[in-house]
């Protein structure tokens, strides 16, 4: 007899971007025409040297970098981050308002585990990022998928007839993963005027957020007191400052909510990885200016991609921003298939729509995810005369 | 109104070792009379300066160890972790049934949540390791005590009796926190039997093997063929090599189960610390040495500990091993206010053994956990004269 297997685990899905990789195996690109990987939201390059430096001397220099630090992270992160964030929002940030994470998805994790359980339900739009919905599923959270528009914005109106005496929360992400769709402040307050009245959490996971193609903050809800009551924001620091190796997000909330993450941040990871957090602190104090010339770049990339993807015959780019394209293709096969063929027959290696919709919905094996942010121009137009090819 | 509280969440308690580090607000010590802290098990220490330069090193001139690694771990850390476990175990261990973790607490959460769902059972002997509580009543999961006897055993007969059919794992940690109790490799054996005979799982959490008194394989069954269908096993890289700020642990189990754990590190974690990996990597290879020299001292600190705690009048060693021991106290009050007047009178930071056992529990009350690895034979010679100062 084997040991058993908790039904909730096995019923999720395996990890998308893993899958994804094992497509390459045993296929072989030219030298001349190598793989194309538009498959991965995350920076190819290291950070800048200085803060490689920094993170080095700390290293080697600072013995409580090796060691243990507080559970919702270390304060002169913790304080930096309200700071940054005060002046970003427009409000007042408190340093106890801040916890640190392994990541944001870690985040997200732990901020829906103190406000869903076995039963209750979660409002995700569609498409949605996979982590998500893997969390909700391993939990036993029913996530109430949320179909996008054309425009690839979701409907707060819609949203609001959804929400039942179980729902806990809703879920935005802006700028989109997948879609690299902003929401408009407007939009992002409507859904908090919907979650405030029913009294559930609105959770802005805005991983993104230093790409935004807007100046300004991209919404007014940490300006206005009592945000505590209905907010959790979720952040990274892996995008801004190239640090996805080092793990470090975070989550803004009240104390109170705060409170109960601690309890899962210590249960889980004990603390943040010290080198991670002094990394960050060096990057949000240091590389200001750098990270704008980095959004300027990836600005460019994504007029470039919208572009280029939008000149390809019979292909539709529903929507762009952040590190995304989200694009139609004009095949008779669904995405999933798409995907695989892709790599084989063009060299290049996409997630299919598939892998950021719910099951048997018509508009994931329609649509690919286009990662462009590592691509630069010259490669953006490599990739759209290839996507030209696929026989149909 | 405000947003929801998952009850599950709010039902656990608070962080421990967060909460006794508030017990240090507002108090003073002086100078000639410093605090002793035995609170947490952790080095104090930084590792050895060539493992910091090898972290540095990769820091500065390797652009990987800033990007994200594969979820299970980097493939080098997977197989030298593999040889290692061979060699100390007797069996044989591949690499693809190593997975690296954000340390050993995720390691424990990770397994957990592909055994057990809401309403599930899991076996834990008291005293308990309270995250492995608090992990369990997250997710909704019975934690069954099985109350250890005045030698800090459990009872195998005990566990048998008490399996039902939503018993899913009797989990071990050995040598065991907070006791120090080296569980001998017959009792192991005898878990693994009754596990595998009722075809739940046998989780072994060993984070403080390399502190063991006993030499050769502390027990067999990675030896036996199929042990993949029982155990899975648990490590820290924390300990050995001073790597607590870091967050580096491992699972061993069989590759199908490894393949549910990847589903939950690619939502909770994404990968592990790339320098931590490094690091963990290089002190794999490199600090077998320095590492018998670490036990040595640490067991030589255990016997100071034994002696000096066990001549004090009306105290009692019930166990020690690993970097604690497991006392009893002749004091008429419970331990949760006793470890609270220690700060104040006698300058000593100690956990209460009501942090390990269950609410009501007649053992917590009656014991304290003090962990005497970060301090030295005279530090421990003044900690129990500091002891032996208490008023009744």
């Amino acid at each position: 007899m084997s040991m058993p297997l908790n039904p909730a685990l096995a019923a999720t899905f395996a990890p998308p971007v893993m899958e994804a990789r094992r497509w390459l195996e045993g296929v072989t690109f030219p030298p001349d025409r190598p793989l194309i990987n538009v498959s991965q939201a995350a920076p190819v390059d290291p950070p800048p040297e200085p803060l490689r430096r920094a993170i080095a001397e700390a290293a080697l220099h600072r013995p409580e970098a090796h060691l243990y630090g507080p559970v919702l992270g270390n304060p002169d992160l913790r304080e930096a981050l309200a700071e940054s964030f005060s002046e970003a929002y427009g409000g007042r940030i408190e340093a106890a308002e801040v916890a640190i994470t392994q990541g944001c998805n870690q985040a997200f994790c732990a901020a829906m585990a103190t406000l869903a359980g076995p039963g209750d339900q979660v409002i995700l739009p569609t498409p949605w990022y996979f982590n998500h919905k893997m969390w909700l599923d391993m939990g036993g959270v029913e996530a109430l998928p949320l179909p996008c528009g054309d425009d690839l914005l979701p409907d707060p109106d819609r949203a609001a007839a959804m929400i039942g005496p179980r729902t806990r929360a809703i879920v935005l992400v802006t700028p989109n993963n997948p879609s690299g769709a902003e929401y408009p402040a407007a939009l992002v307050a409507r859904f908090h005027e919907i979650a405030a009245q029913a009294g559930i959490a609105l959770v802005l996971d805005e991983t993104y957020r230093d790409f935004d193609s807007r100046s300004g903050p991209p919404h007014g809800l940490l300006a206005a007191p009592g945000w505590q009551g209905t907010v959790i924001q979720l952040y990274s620091f892996s995008k801004a400052y190239r640090l996805t190796g080092h793990r470090v997000g975070a989550v803004v909330a009240g104390t109170a909510r705060l409170a109960q993450i601690e309890k899962f941040l210590d249960t889980v990871s004990i603390s943040t990885s010290q080198l991670g957090q002094i990394g960050a602190l060096w990057g949000l104090r240091n590389l200001g200016p750098w990270l704008a010339g980095e959004r300027e770049e990836i600005l460019a990339r994504r007029a470039a991609s919208a572009e280029a993807l939008g000149a390809l015959d019979g292909w539709r780019v529903k929507s762009v921003g952040a590190y995304f394209a989200w694009i139609e293709h004009p095949l008779a096969e669904s995405s999933a298939e798409l995907a695989r063929r892709m790599v084989r027959e063009i060299g290049v290696l996409a997630l299919p729509g598939t892998m950021f919709t719910p099951e048997g919905d018509p508009v994931g094996p329609r649509h690919l995810r286009i990662a462009f942010a590592n691509v630069d121009a010259a490669g953006i137009g490599q990739l759209a005369e290839r996507l030209g090819e696929l026989g149909r």
